[in-house]
C-alpha cells in the first residue's frame, strides 16, 4: 500500500509565550519535530511535548535550530561547520532526555539551518554527523534532493525526504525561492493535488512546466494557526480518500 | 583499599570566554563535572571537554545549574521544582549526545541549585527524578548529609556524598554560611588532613569542637586558578602518600 | 479636580512571539509601562510601543524587569543591589534610545523586581539611585507604602504610589500575598467601587475589616487579555462617571 | 598640529569571564569604544569601564554588536534593515544610561555587523539612522571608504574614518579578505610606518603597488592581551616621537 508521513513542527512555546495549536494538530500528523530550546522551545515546553505525542502515538524528532530565539531561527547565521555540528549534538541529546523510551525517531534541522545545510555540503554534512554520533539509527528529514539528502547518504544515515505541499519547484528539483512571484502556492486544492501526484507517481511539474522526479517520504504541515490547522485536515482527508496510507517512515 | 574520588568542575569556557585550566587539572582527578551551557560552557565546548576527559579515563558526569549565564549559575532563583526537574533533564540529556558510550557516570548540581537543593527537599527531590528518568544507574553528587542525599535514597537513585577539604562544618553535617567568619579553612595542610581524617575515621571535627560523621565519597577540588591546582596536586600527593587509592566512585 | 492615571504594562512580545492588546488597550490608560527586553519586548517592540504610545498621547515609562525571559522575570533571583542598579540604569538608558523627545516620564520595576523591592530596602533604594543617575526628574511608580515609595522620598526621586483594584491589602498596608485565599478581588464591581474610594477618601478597608491610608496616584490595570481589556474599559467608564479625571501623573 | 585618534574596543568582560587588558590600555588610547551588552559586556561591566574610561579622560563610545554572545558578535547574521537600526538605538541608549554626562562621544558598531555594514549601504544607512534617532551630534566610527561613511555622509551624520595598522589594502580601498595571504601585516615597525604615512601624507601603498587616499581620523588598536598592549605602548611612542598629537576626534 503506498503511503506517506505527515510531519510538522511542534513545541515552539517558551515561557510564558504562547505558539501553535500543538493539541489539535497532533491527531493529523504522524511524525512530531519538537524544537530543542534554541530557536524555539524551553525544557518545561519540551517535556510536555513530548509527552502530548506520546499519547497521539506520534513519532517523536528533534528540531534543531540555530541559537537565534528572537529570529525564531529563521535568520541565516555564518556558523563553522564544527559548531552545527556540536549545536546539533547537544540539541537531540536534550530532547532524548525527555523520551521514555531514551531513543527519538527523526532529526530535522529548523528554519535557516535547514534552508542552509540544503544548498551548502559542508554544513549538511556536519549536521548528518552530529545526528549520527548521537544515534546512527536517527532518520535525517531534509528537503528532497538536497545536499542534506546527498550528506546522509554518503556517511550512512537513514533519512527521508520532504516535500512541500504548497511550494512550488525549480526544473532542479529545487524549491522556488520566496523571493520570486509564484514561490508559493495559495490554491489549496492544487496544493493537494501536487501531493497527491507526487506519491503516486514520484513526479510533479516544476515551475517552469517540466515534470521533475520527486519521491516524498514525508509531506511537510503546519499548525501554527487555525487556516494552518483546517489544511492539515484537509490533506488527511483527502490523502484517506485516495487510499493512501498517513504512516511514520 | 580505602578509595576516594576527586571531582572536579570542568568545561566552563563560553564562546571566545576561556576560564579554568582544565588539561593541566585533569591527570589528578577522576571524575568530571561537565557544565551544560545554563551557567556555563557552550556545545563545543562540552564536545572538547568530553574528549579531554576520555584522553584522561576520567569519568564523565553533567553539571547541570540554573539558567542564569551573567551570573554564572551562583545566583538563587525561585525555580519550582518541575522546572528544575525539566532543566535537568535537558542538561543531562545535552551532554550524553556528546558522550562517546551514549552513557554518562554521574551528575553533580552546580552552584546555587546545589545549595538550594541541599536545604529544600522538593528541589532535590525533582532533581533526583529528573537525574532518574534520563538514566536510573547515574551517580548523584550531592552534599554529604544534605537532603539532596536523602532524595536520591528515598528515590532509589545512586548517589555519592561530597565533602569540601577548605570548609569548616556546623554540629549538624551542614556547611558553614560562607557568611560567617572561620567558613573557609585557609590552612592548607590543615585542609589536607581533615579530608585524609575524613576518609579514614568517618568523622571530622566541626566549628562547635564536636566530633561528626562524615563517610566521604567524593572531595571536591577546583581547576580554577594556579592556586587551586597546586592544592590539588598537594591533595593529590598527601592521598598517595596516606595509601588512599584515588579513584572514580 | 480629583485626578489618577491608570498604568498598563506594554511591549511583552518578543521576535515571533505576540504578547498583550497594546493597541486595544492605549486608548483607555494615560502610562504606558514599556518592557526594556530582559523579562520581555526586544528592541523592534520597544520601538514599535513608543510609537503607538506617543500616537496615544500616552505618557511613556520603562518597566525593567530581571534578565530572565523564560520566566518573565517574574521568578525571585538573588541579585546584588550593585547589579539591579545597573540593570536598571540600562534598562532605561536602552528605552530613552527610542524615546522622540530623548526623555521617558516614568519608571516602574517589574513583577518580581518590582515585589522583591517593595520588601527590601537596600535593593529598592539601588533600583531608585539607578533610576536618578540616568534622569533625577524620572517618576518612580512604586507599591504604595513599600520600600521603593521610602526609598525614593530617601533620594529625592520623583514618585507615584501605585494601588492594585484587584487585590486586598492587610492592615499594615501591603498587599496580601497571593498564597493567601480572598488576596484577589473577584468581583468585578467591589474591584472598581474600591479603586473610586481610594481616589475620593484616600482610605480603603484592609482584610480585617480596620480602615488603612491609601493614597493612589496610579492603578494598575492589565491589557494581555479579553477580560482584562473588557475591565480596563469598566473601569474607565466608571471613573469618567464619578467625575475622577484620568490624567498621567 | 597633525592629530589622531587611537580608539580600542573595552567592557569586553561578561558576568564571571574576563577579557581585555582594559585599565592597562586605557592611558595610551583616546577613545574608548564600550561593548554594550549584545555581543560583549553586561550592565556592570559598562558601569565600570564608563568610570574607568572617565577617569583616564578618554572620550566614551558605544561598541553596538550583533546579538550573539557566544559567537562574540563575530558571526554574520542576516538581519533586516529595520532590526538593526532599533539594535544599534538600544545599545546606544544602554550605554548612555551610565554616561554621567548622559552624552556620548562616537559610535563605532562591531565586528560582523561593522564587516557587513561596511559593503550594505542599506545595512549602513539603517545604522546611521539608527545613531542619528538617538543623538544627531554623535560620531560614527567606520572603516574608511566603506558604505557606512558614505551612508554618514548621505544624513548628515558625523563621522570619523577609521584605518588598520596590521592590515593590506585592495587598490579599491577595501580592506583586503582575511582569507587571502599577505592580508594581515606581521611586521610592527611596518605596521607603524604604514600608519605614520596615512596620517602624513593622506596616502598608503595598496597590496597591488598602487598609492591610494586613506585620510584616517582615527587608528583602531588592541587591548585584548599582552602582545596587543605592548603594540599600543610602541604606536603612541612612535607618534609621539613624529610630532603627531593623538586626540579624541
Amino acid at each position: 500500500m503506498v503511503q506517506i508521513d505527515l510531519n510538522c513542527d511542534l513545541g515552539e512555546s517558551f515561557g510564558r509565550y504562547k505558539l501553535g495549536l500543538d493539541e489539535e494538530v497532533l491527531p493529523y500528523i504522524t511524525s512530531a519535530n519538537i524544537a530543542c530550546g534554541f530557536h524555539a522551545g524551553d525544557p518545561e515546553v519540551m517535556s510536555q511535548t513530548v509527552n502530548l505525542a506520546t499519547e497521539n502515538k506520534v513519532a517523536i524528532g528533534a528540531h534543531p535550530g540555530l541559537r537565534d530565539l528572537q529570529g525564531f531561527g529563521r535568520r541565516q547565521m555564518k556558523i563553522s561547520p564544527q559548531t552545527a555540528k556540536a549545536e546539533v549534538q547537544y540539541q537531540i541529546g536534550a530532547l532524548q532526555g525527555f523520551s521514555p523510551s531514551h531513543k527519538l525517531h527523526h532529526v530535522k534541522p529548523h528554519g535557516a539551518l535547514y534552508n542552509m545545510a540544503g544548498k551548502d555540503y559542508d554544513l549538511a554534512r556536519a549536521i548528518c554527523e552530529g545526528i549520527y554520533a548521537v544515534d546512527p539509527e536517527l532518520i535525517l528529514i531534509g528537503l528532497a534532493n538536497s545536499e542534506l539528502i546527498h550528506a546522509a547518504k554518503d556517511i550512512g544515515l537513514p533519512f527521508a525526504q520532504e516535500v512541500f505541499a504548497d511550494r512550488n519547484y525549480e526544473a532542479d528539483g529545487s524549491l522556488m525561492s520566496r523571493d520570486l512571484p509564484d514561490a508559493v502556492i495559495t490554491d489549496e486544492d492544487l496544493a493537494v493535488s501536487r501531493v497527491i501526484q507526487m506519491i503516486k507517481t514520484h513526479s510533479v511539474q516544476a515551475h517552469d512546466g517540466s515534470m521533475i522526479e520527486m519521491i516524498p517520504d514525508t509531506v511537510c504541515v503546519h499548525g501554527d494557526g487555525v487556516k494552518a490547522l483546517a489544511f492539515v485536515k484537509k490533506i488527511h482527508q483527502a490523502l484517506n480518500d485516495e487510499g493512501i496510507e498517513i504512516k511514520a517512515i
